[in-house]
């Protein structure tokens, strides 16, 4: 089966891996879209030169597409561009900032622009730019986060309803059931972060990827609304931030706590204790490191088999 | 089609009418029972007399089972439960406090007792205490919610993998598709509050309904956390509390800015310049008023349909 979303973007299956910073190297791009999905390379955690080696080796490692995601906020974000063009990287997954910028210079390189949005009202605005598609993701996304709170549940249908490209679901899906859900929510795909976090060819240290796979319902909290909201794994850094609230910490005293590299520490370097650790919601779903490839069927799989058993439903 | 649900509750349709306060009269809950839902009499806005007049008039005009939604805060909550008991109301949903109270009190009446959570934790206790099934009400719902801030994408999935009882989704669902997601997430049920608070057997205030109708997606904010996290609509209240906060009001300062029958004065008078105004995200995808029979037909037209045209996907 194909669908509008799986022919423009020429994969088997609509299944994008989130481009998650200091998780996403070209091992698990490689293993996404050799899997039939569209793997991503997170290029907000690279340097240009190491962003480099990783496209190469992606292009190396697999003849399907795949793709790069790169928050606008990132400071050397011309430079990443130039890489991208240059490599003929197909898809090209934007976030964090305005698509007016750079969104017709991809296009106009053949590259596919998929914008991340948290409401409807930014999905019409990346329309407007000219994307490709758009990926609503909702609340309960692990990372950086949209101010409005609004759902995947709530915001898939209202973007659905309010563009023309196709919608690409994300937040809070990890399964073939919730998969099956944005699709009935009128999805034409979706992106999975947390459940790749804990894959086995994630760059995530095995410390942060065991306290996923540990981690109980309620254990995420969005915060930092002052500064940009972040979705966290509980965490003595989560509990210092609480703190620091509890205290009527200022903004500029919430920038200096949170400081530099803490994202790094903790999910690349496995320090739980100063780290900061992203995560979303679904993370208490997770039970188990598996390779992406074993992911990806079993998702598949179960959509499949809930689709087929909502097929038989009629009251 | 019945399913477990269906069949407990004796019921042709697993669409439960949330018991809002305010907005949830006699006629709305026997428009609903009489469409093949479960209308639900919202008792945490009726004195024991009040309740007493809508129950008898519910009785005397739907031969189908409906219930009350009891909030076990409720200062006059033991008066309510011997009404209940007296007319033999057919179904109860307690929320807002421990299940361990009354549950087996009004089981052993042959009461059914639905419990409204937001944990899969809580939902392993009342299962413990012996309820019939649990709602799992995610982030999105309005009114009162829980502490957690899981939405019911996340939710949903994890107390029906906790619990052996029927699993009913609430919060982000007012239409056929939602309430299919919800099916696909492992629900057998849904209960819909906001898209009924816009019928037209609702006691919500016009004033109110048109709000309603009006808003746009992040027009609700969970708010008063410090208090009891309760989700509203952009109001002049709402503007009032958001500017406390930044005046870094003290919880005593949040709770007498509240003040009492702030409920009452928004969603039953119509004030919207002093009045509290609950509603979940879900609103802004509400369009109009419509009667309640009308509200279901729709609902589950387009739940068959999306039904059958995920029958037909497989990837």
């Amino acid at each position: 089966m194909k669908n509008q979303l799986t022919k423009l973007l020429n994969v088997k299956l609509p299944i994008i891996q989130a481009g998650m910073v200091w998780c996403s190297p070209w091992q698990l791009t490689v293993a996404v879209s050799n899997s039939g999905g569209l793997g991503i390379i997170g290029s907000g955690s690279m340097y240009p030169e190491i962003l480099e080696e990783h496209i190469v080796k992606a292009k190396a490692n697999t003849k399907n597409p795949f793709g790069v995601n790169l928050p606008l906020i990132y400071p050397q974000v011309e430079e990443h561009i130039e890489l991208i063009i240059k490599y003929k990287v197909p898809v090209v997954i934007t976030s964090a900032g305005s698509p007016k910028k750079f969104t017709q210079k991809l296009k106009a390189q053949g590259i596919k622009v998929l914008h991340v949005v948290s409401s409807a009202k930014f999905a019409m605005k990346a329309q407007d730019e000219g994307v490709d598609t758009v990926i609503a993701e909702g609340f309960e996304a692990g990372g950086h986060n949209g101010r409005e709170e609004t759902t995947t549940m709530c915001l898939v249908p209202e973007v659905v309803q309010k563009v023309d490209v196709p919608v690409i679901a994300a937040g809070g899906i990890g399964s073939g059931k919730a998969m099956a859900a944005a699709f009935a929510l009128g999805a034409q795909g979706v992106q999975i972060g947390s459940r790749f976090v804990a894959s086995a060819e994630s760059s995530a240290h095995n410390n942060f990827k065991q306290l996923v796979i540990d981690s109980i319902e309620g254990d995420t909290k969005l915060t930092l609304k002052e500064l940009t909201p972040v979705r966290l794994l509980k965490s003595n850094f989560l509990t210092e931030i609480e703190l620091a609230y509890q205290n009527e910490a200022t903004p500029e005293q919430l920038k200096a706590l949170l400081g530099k590299g803490r994202a790094k520490k903790g999910m690349f370097e496995g320090n739980l204790k100063e780290g900061e650790l992203e995560i979303g919601q679904v993370a208490s779903l997770i039970k188990k490191v598996q390779p992406a490839s074993e992911i990806i069927s079993e998702i598949i799989q179960e959509f499949n088999a809930i689709c087929r058993t909502l097929g038989s439903y009629k009251f």
